[in-house]
């Protein structure tokens, strides 16, 4: 059975593992209808031609030339311009891969999941800032929504083990995410304030771009993921634990009510989720390295440090406050990120800058789109606000 | 829904930790049928007047009186003797627990698989001497076999996410039994000719009987574990892996084609693999410690040292050379472990023994029962034979 696929951001990280996932497919079981990207026309174009698509759009409309020259004599339809990609989300198929990344993403996932079918979900800022839209949508639609990072994909194998009965999450005491601990987990607050962009950018384990490895530096990225997790598993926050694990091996784990832990382990490599969301609910082949835990020897974990990494208080608080805390939460971070990488804050405000911004803001209502675009811009205001004061203090 | 449950072996330990489950379960779920034990008529009574069961039988008939007088009053049914043991396990049930120890427990566990329905299997000597027999039984009543032993049972958990598809094993790539490593893991060659039968009983993570405590210290416990597991689960013996974890926490892995690898973990506790039996598919709460990762700190794994464990290989080499061999190997280990224990032989010489007995008795076709209780009888006299060549050389 050939399962229709379409692609929105496929020559971004994610987007090029699932493109090279689906080259080493078996011929027949998938046929790409859509691929949409920013503006790489070149690298667009190749891919489309050597998946067959049938569409390509570029986000940016002064890449349409570009692509329509490269697509030349190909047979793919080219088109440009954001009414393009949301119509490019809308067409039907089986399967969508949304991994556009950032705020700029959401149009096209709500897209993607109001015409229903798999949606597997590598944007993350989808369920943080607009959670209750993303899954009202999915429901209305009946969408199927996966996730491809690699702790919820982790969780949600996991949860394929939980057995049958009345309720089926009945029986899940708890869910764990793991983290790496990133690059400050054993330093001290005094070289945590000392940090430089350049030091914080290395991570140990995932190589990644700048905004999400600060992020994992200051374990708001698990804060994120905590979010995503009470948004995506029927479990309430209380009971969704963050477990450190320099090893970054088990990617996440469920406990269950009769002491059995199920945890999903692997290699640090995005085509595993990306694979198992492709495939699911079967599973296919993966051209990764295999975990070999011979060779890694051990595994360990330990508690997070709640006082060097207020992070994760925050999230838990935003989630709990409801309302539209977790976009402000986002977004301010965001904006204290950037200003981070660009020098104008030190690393500890960061934090201290979205607890403000939360503090300030509280928890307005934001029911739609433009109310959670219109919250998110002054979220960033106010942080950018609260960032210069500290600096003028 | 009511399930109704026969435990055979219930006064034993695995069927003790079925009882304390029963117990504690929601009222309604499950009504017992007949409890089966060896000559604990006042344990058995105590079990059957407190869950209500309509049968307690003993196995020797000297203890029927004993029993008869215990259950004076409660309306509850005895009985005793071989064919009432026989008789118990054919009663139709729901589920059965076939924990009746060693090759004793075969008989009525093939009994209760021939009347089909669910069958919890703790007894691992009716797959390594009867495996095809067992398997054959089950597979013409429609019977359910769910492993109970922690690592099995683990498997069969992480089997549970290997997702649909035509062949929903095509995927599997691997199993991992994983191995505590005995009391003698990090001994010398010389060490180990030193062990004493008091030392080999002292096991560091489970505590059990000695015959199995020798066998943890020999490894064959992994040994009949590995036989156990091809027998079980459809996935030939060369992707079938052991892998030494002191901590005995992750019970158990599967690696599948998309690189994930799915893991029980848990509190070594045989109630967690006894109450996943007892719910499945579905799941129940068993107040087993659960699992605390920080606590633990660090989860480590080696590989099987070939040289002082060479159980392993000869597990391998039995499952090769088919017909009886597996029968020959563990009836050669329990002579061997016997006399261990009464000082009559060295301990590096039990694996020398089972060697010598598989090379002399090669793999003889044992299509019944009758012929495999034949050449398990054949089996422990070559063994003590070569023993006593040993000895006198």
């Amino acid at each position: 059975m050939t399962r229709s696929v379409t692609i929105l951001g496929s020559t971004g990280s994610v987007g090029r593992s699932t493109v090279a996932l689906l080259e080493a497919a078996c011929e027949g079981d998938f046929q790409v209808e859509a691929l949409v990207a920013n503006r790489d026309a070149a690298g667009l174009a190749t891919q489309a031609r050597r998946l067959g698509a049938r569409l390509a759009v570029v986000a940016d409309p002064g890449y349409f030339g570009a692509l329509r020259d490269a697509l030349a004599g190909s047979g793919i339809e080219a088109a440009a311009g954001p009414e393009a990609v949301m119509a490019a989300a809308a067409r039907p198929v089986d399967w969508t891969m949304a991994a556009i990344v950032g705020a700029a993403g959401l149009p096209a996932t709500l897209a993607a999941l109001g015409r229903g079918g798999v949606v597997a979900l590598a944007n993350k800022e989808s369920l943080v800032c607009a959670g209750d839209i993303v899954l009202a949508t999915a429901r209305a639609a009946g969408a199927t929504l996966l996730p491809v990072d690699s702790e919820h994909n982790a969780i949600f194998q996991a949860l394929e083990a939980r057995g049958g009965g009345a309720d089926p999450f009945a029986t899940v005491e708890k869910i764990v995410l793991t983290a790496s601990g990133g690059p400050c987990r054993t330093m001290t607050v005094a070289e945590m304030a000392a940090m430089t962009p350049e030091a914080a950018v290395k991570h140990p384990v995932w190589s990644m771009g700048a905004k999400i490895s600060i992020d994992s530096a200051t374990m708001m990225n698990k804060g994120l993921e905590l979010i995503e997790a009470v948004r995506l598993f029927p479990v309430p926050e209380p009971r969704v634990e963050v477990l450190v694990h320099p090893q970054s091996t088990v990617h996440g784990l469920v406990q269950y009510a009769d002491g059995s832990v199920m945890a999903q382990l692997g290699s640090p490599d995005m085509r595993t989720p990306i694979a198992h969301a492709l495939a699911w609910p079967a599973r296919m082949a993966a051209a990764v390295p295999r975990l070999d835990l011979v060779a890694l020897g051990r595994l360990e974990f330990f508690a997070p440090d709640p006082v060097r990494f207020p992070a994760l208080r925050l999230a838990r608080e935003a989630l709990r406050a409801g309302g539209g805390a977790t976009t402000i939460l986002n977004a301010a971070n965001e904006t204290a990120v950037g200003m981070f990488l660009d020098r104008r804050l030190g690393f500890l405000d960061i934090a201290a800058v979205v607890e403000e911004a939360l503090s300030r803001l509280g928890a307005p209502e934001a029911a739609d789109l433009d109310a959670i675009l219109s919250l998110d811009g002054a979220a960033r205001m106010e942080a950018a606000r609260i960032a210069a004061e500290r600096a003028a203090a």
